[in-house]
């Protein structure tokens, strides 16, 4: 869907941080660019977000959540992304499906199958123009994070969960490498920032 | 899965009478049947079943709603359901998939094939022994409840969805006859509870 961007990478990668940085930069160049994110981002996807992300919710069934996750990007879609892009603004998502496809359907070993099924199910073919991927391994993202003397306290579990991730992305980009915009983000904020915005130009989405 | 009955039907049938009746059956009968409903029926579930059923989320997408709907079923049959079958018991639960086929795929106009495909990720192969349908057309609910004096003030658009909903039981239940038992629910509340009880005693549920 031309002018639908997503943003995808591992926690701790500072998509935030960086799509801040691009906030600021579309408002100062005058650009009208809307950003948001999933799970979430209109009334009642923030609902079904609230649900998905309490912490008393533990005993959730980890297919009810990718089923949760999914009701949530159909509402997102239709409140929000559908409007601005006939609109002709550019929409910059952060997360879609591939954060789907990589969390629960190999994160949470509910199987990358079943996830894509689902998700066509939800979006059919509305799938974002490209896919910006911030490419930091979860080992350098937790270094960056909290340093050396921190790692031993990773649990092995949730150190695991990370490393699928990971590799779940890889595995999609190497399918499918003309969906991705692949950027570097091991070196400093700044550094990444430029890439990102290069990409962004180059693509003709923004001036 | 074995004594795990689902008993479904248009709105204003009897359902929740019916049941009340059964459990009071059940009760003074020493049986240990557990009685559950969808959507709902454990705490993840309910609320879900909130967000679907809140009056101000009238802007909620049709597909989002059949994918909150079946994963609030997700959700209670890991709860609620396959505890209880596990534990021995019966378990008679108010709507299950069908209500989704016919009451999403067909009544929402989403298309049965879909809501089908999306249940079966939800579910697989967790279908229940067999299912109850009460047998009352939209019309007949609609005089037993109001009378022939209110029947004109009936929105033809929401009079259409019932029909549409009747019509799609009647065709799930011709191309799938031995999941049903079909239950005449146009006579008197004793005669359907009759039927009902019968049904389930001799499909040995019941004693």
């Amino acid at each position: 869907m031309r002018n639908f961007i997503t943003i995808e990478g591992c926690d701790g990668v500072g998509k935030t941080y960086q799509t801040k940085l691009l906030r600021q930069y579309c408002e100062e160049h005058g650009l009208d660019v809307v950003f948001t994110r999933e799970p979430g981002g209109s009334d009642i996807a923030e609902q079904i977000r609230k649900i998905i992300l309490d912490a008393n919710n533990s005993a959730m069934d980890d297919l009810c959540e990718a089923f949760l996750y999914a009701a949530s990007r159909i509402q997102h879609l239709k409140d929000i992304v559908k409007p601005a892009l006939s609109a002709g603004k550019v929409v910059i998502c952060d997360r879609y499906v591939h954060s789907s496809y990589v969390y629960q359907g190999l994160g949470r070993g509910l199987g990358l199958d079943k996830i894509v099924q689902l998700n066509d199910i939800a979006v059919g073919d509305f799938m974002p123009q490209f896919t910006v991927f911030l490419d930091l391994s979860p080992q350098d993202a937790f270094l960056r994070k909290g340093g050396a003397d921190k790692s031993d306290r990773m649990e092995a579990a949730e150190y695991d969960f990370h490393i699928k991730v990971y590799q779940g992305y890889k595995s999609l980009i190497a399918r499918n490498p003309q969906q991705f915009e692949v950027i570097d983000a091991s070196g400093t904020k700044e550094n990444t920032q430029r890439q990102l915005r290069e990409v962004l130009i180059r693509r003709g989405v923004l001036r």
